[in-house]
């Protein structure tokens, strides 16, 4: 991964996972650094299913910095993108990549072009995988050492929780500058491998508010914001983390539904109100009790973030059941021919009567659109097969990638 | 009103009126006294548009206790029905009524017939408006002096602020006996003639958690509750009632929307969580805050009790601009020539095109069923004519009111 002085080309490609927070980042107590009120834990998704990709090449020949999102060129302008290049850089000059000739690296301009395998309008986290890609394959193309998951936060706060596979926790920090404010891997993926995902996506709508503008109203207006930073979020943190290394699953998904449910009260009591849930969503929530009620024990849990989707967590053993619940009550609609559940495969089991007696809730055909069935994965991957590249020798995208 | 002892038959028929809290009852520390753990306070709503009306009767003919409602017969034993008689008929052997012969009166059976002017089913406070007038027409047929607001809270909580006109405030109390959490008049509905609503049903669907039960669950599970009740609702109190006083409607109005939203903010904290609000509510919440934008100033409040349906704060030189607005983003259905706005006349103003260019919101055909367009309005009364008793001769109910 050496830099040498008389390089005019190079590229480095790789993928980065999203991530789903169990317990909730809302709220920023720096807004420019990125440090947050709280923290907050994550569980990082395969990348089969959800990942974002990118690829990124400095060039002697390049005569300023670009960008390319899903094929569609960007402005690299926006202060976070800056944030994250002029980070990148500082630590290549301060810490010395290998082979030296540091400035020459820097000093170079770079082309960016990224792309997820999901669609971006989902409103699943694509900026956290993302910003967590760019950050990876940044250090890789300069390469940086050490710690990283700082650098991805002043891109997008949850981003520094994708640097890592597994179970991740994004530290508050105490300091000013931010500098212990970092991500750390709480477990591996390979700790809990029962552990799986149904991404119910419900409507592919722009919410109305931003989580960024939302987070910053929430910690201005709500009352019950504070109280919720203060008294509740750091004690369900250590019960959360104790419960994932206990594999404690009940415990898991209860705190999760509590955090997903107080992460939207907040926003309700938010000034003007933040909603984000629709009856859609109110509805899977209903239906994930019911079944729990229905099996005699906590066995599935919802969590939603700034949008309608639900992130369901359940263990490999209850899959195909809940498939077929959520089947049942959510019959899909015609999607020309597209299937209803995607990723990994589900050996559905067909309702039975007896779980249906206990459920006393509507059925409501294509309210959830499709399902992503997913399981934990690991941090982002350099992609070593150069045919992989999304960008082309001259620095462009490469076509398939438009 | 005195009762005398050859008396062998007596009526009284009283109204009274509906209430919405714009400081929420949400949570009891005492549920058999039903003392609730924070103040609220509420505005009294006129009569002639939402009122209970009931006729109590005894008579020495009555082999027992027995109560019709809005025509259909259902049983007294319930805690209650049990809890208002039993306290109602103590206070009269206790101070004794006018004239004597408590025993005779007391041991009489009595006959209950109450009806109210509007759907039961629309959500509506009904519970409210009952207790208040079934425990206003007994202490007026037994001839019982003094403070009634208790009893009546005994029945429901928040029948206690109706026993009051105008803007009511329900005391938390101190003692364990209940006796100090009575409601007191704040102001009269003379204070404020400006001060209008529109209730606006969205749905007469059964809501799926019943507040008594809803409430218990939120002081039981919700962690934000107890911060609401310590840190942040009698605050609210003061504020609310020097905003009444000074008749300042922006502050009047923001705080009945920050109680509302916090109040369905502890209920979406509860576990399970419990939803009242809608996607219609919401729709409703973002057009009073989008209207409130487009004039330049809190003109318009909203505020939900258990249920969907808004009830909307305004002044009267407001009604017709945004009820005009309200036709427009939710046209009224069919409904077989029913009137879309019922109550008070509404001189409603044509949308304008810089109202509508200001407001991003879709249209919503029927979301809306219809409006109730009410005022301010006074306590209980006593309706004097007997051809208005809903009660006949013999003990029955009168036939129309069936």
């Amino acid at each position: 991964m050496s830099v040498k002085m008389d390089e005019t080309f190079r590229c480095v490609t790789c993928t980065a996972p999203v991530n789903i927070a169990v317990i909730k980042y809302w709220g920023k107590r720096n807004e420019k650094l990125i440090l947050p009120t709280n923290p907050s834990l994550s569980v990082t998704l395969g990348q089969d299913e959800l990942r974002a990709k990118t690829s990124v090449a400095f060039s002697s020949k390049y005569t300023e910095d670009r960008m390319w999102l899903n094929g569609k060129e960007e402005s690299v302008s926006s202060q976070r993108i800056q944030n994250v290049l002029k980070e990148v850089r500082r630590r290549v000059r301060k810490r010395g990549a290998p082979g030296g000739g540091n400035e020459v690296d820097t000093s170079r301009h770079i082309h960016i072009v990224s792309e997820n395998n999901f669609p971006t309008a989902a409103g699943l986290a694509s900026s956290a995988a993302g910003y967590a890609c760019l950050v990876y394959s940044l250090c890789k193309l300069y390469g940086v050492q050490g710690e990283i998951s700082d650098i991805a936060r002043q891109g997008s706060g949850s981003a520094c929780r994708s640097i890592y596979g597994g179970y991740v926790l994004w530290k508050t920090g105490d300091l000013m500058d931010g500098t212990d404010s970092f991500a750390e891997q709480v477990a591996p993926e390979s700790h809990w491998p029962e552990m799986r995902s149904l991404i119910c996506v419900v409507s592919d709508q722009k919410k109305h508010v931003g989580s960024t503008e939302g987070m910053q109203t929430t910690v201005l207006t709500s009352e019950l914001m504070q109280h919720r930073v203060d008294g509740v979020v750091s004690q369900r943190t250590d019960d959360m983390i104790e419960a994932i290394m206990a594999r404690d699953f009940p415990t898991f998904a209860k705190i999760t539904m509590q955090e997903s449910n107080q992460l939207h009260a907040v926003c309700l009591d938010t000034y003007p109100p933040i909603f984000y849930m629709t009856d859609t969503s109110r509805l899977i929530v209903r239906l994930v009790h019911a079944i729990n009620d229905v099996l005699g024990d906590i066995k599935v849990a919802y969590t939603f973030d700034a949008g309608p989707n639900a992130c369901l967590y359940l263990l490999k053993e209850d899959v195909p059941r809940v498939m077929g619940l959520l089947r049942h009550f959510f019959p899909p609609a015609q999607r020309n021919g597209e299937p209803f559940v995607t990723g990994l495969p589900v050996d559905e089991l067909p309702v039975t009567e007896s779980d249906l007696a206990g459920i006393s809730l509507p059925q409501s055909e294509g309210a959830i659109k499709y399902v992503i069935h997913t399981k934990v994965g690991p941090g982002p991957q350099v992609v070593t097969d150069p045919s992989e590249s999304l960008i082309d020798a001259d620095g462009s995208p490469k076509q398939k990638s438009s």
